[in-house]
């Protein structure tokens, strides 16, 4: 998708590189939902969104997929800025909890995840979404397994 | 949205109609997704959606939060469907375990929502994805709210 | 603790052999909570308790805490019977949802639980514990991380 | 139990008079697990266990219904630290992340419990157990259902 050889870059680089190139479609959900990476620091990613009608549940609020969406993608890249080139991880398990409505009138939402435990073969993460106001409107745990080379 | 007037309609009338008329834009979510509600029983039921390119993550498969909007929808309708007129409800959380990667290539992906526990005040479900072979994608529980009129 | 060598018994065999043999101090935990296990079957595990004042909470019902410790043995012994010998695993995360209270008045609580995905590096459960008139009392989710001998 | 009426009391008053006066066998499940009520803050709460090796499980270390059992407690009392007196809870979910197995040989396990939400009809909060070199053992959330007079 452009010179770089994303194969031989860190989470880290990778995320990063993402975050400044935006190259089209990649990943592909950030263009469904829009996402911006905000921030990609060693093991915290902030990721953001503007929300939109389309988000909307039969409330008119916004959907807890999407939230999920969000989180799943802040918490699992916080991860994944953790580990070095040729290492992969997947997303074993995810649980949120919703404590607010959030609206879907075009305001931000801001997602970060943190990552909790770095471990050898899997690692844990947390995550928080707030809205404009800096009130807080879901917040969820993760687990992902590590895939090094070898498995 | 209609000559319906769905404030007068239980949870499954709702739904029964939302399958039948396919109202544009209601719920919001549905369109940008294109779920399509295959069955809408009480305590029960299944939703559908044909894989996108949209739907992958970094990896290229399908994303988390896709499939905990689809058992989120699934799972929270099934709860939906056990309430009366006039009674809402809302998640309070949801929990999704992952146990196999999904395509992105147009081929179905199948979401059951199946109620467990109905009381008075909360109501819990599980829900399992299932790809066009049968393989289990992912499965999950919730917890929901039940807002009744007096609250 | 016995002329068999437990690490010689596949996990199956090695519950079979706990349930019928009832070796004094293994696991420890059975006699701080006086478990039964009631089946031992490939892929699912029944354990039963008779409840008992000290399980009680401060509202004077069974502690979730309890509960936990019988969806979690339930579900990791059933995932445990469908590993070989010499193959161990260690669970990733649990999760309970509460659904009725039970009583400390010495009436038993029975618990299921069922292998939902046996993978290669990890495999998920799901359980049950209901009340000696067959109430459902809680339901849970689980993640185990099987650790292969190469591991 | 003693000339107090408890039902006079807040959760904090209620928690902190159980942390000074230590009644016999209340919350009974305190004594089968031998807890300390360390810290009792408004919306924060610290219990302490010294491990014995009847916590074990089948690989000898401490089970996870133990640590479900502590968290349970640590972040339900945490909730109950912010209700007034006459308004009950009840727990709807816990989820546990287990992230290094904890040894039963008497050393100290901590944890710490923390409210996240505080609402009207529900509040959620986070908990941590560490062990006595500081080291993360697991970590949760929960979820909890508010039970004032009227319900």
């Amino acid at each position: 998708m452009s010179a770089v050889d994303t194969k031989e870059l860190s989470g880290l680089e990778l995320l990063r590189w993402v975050q400044s190139e935006r190259p089209a479609g990649f990943p592909a959900i950030q263009q469904l939902f829009g996402l911006t990476f905000e921030t990609v620091d060693p093991g915290r990613m902030v990721v953001s969104v503007a929300t939109r009608p389309e988000f909307g549940n039969t409330m008119g609020t916004v959907h807890g997929g999407v939230l999920a969406t969000l989180l799943d993608t802040a918490m699992s890249c916080a991860v994944h800025t953790t580990l070095p080139a040729g290492v992969g991880y997947t997303t074993l398990e995810i649980k949120v909890n919703y404590v607010r409505a959030a609206h879907t009138d075009g305001r931000l939402l801001t997602t970060e995840g943190v990552v909790v435990h770095a471990g050898r073969r899997t690692a844990t993460a947390e995550g928080r979404v707030t809205d404009a106001e800096g009130r807080l409107i879901a917040h969820a745990s993760t687990t992902c397994l590590i895939l090094d080379k070898a498995s």
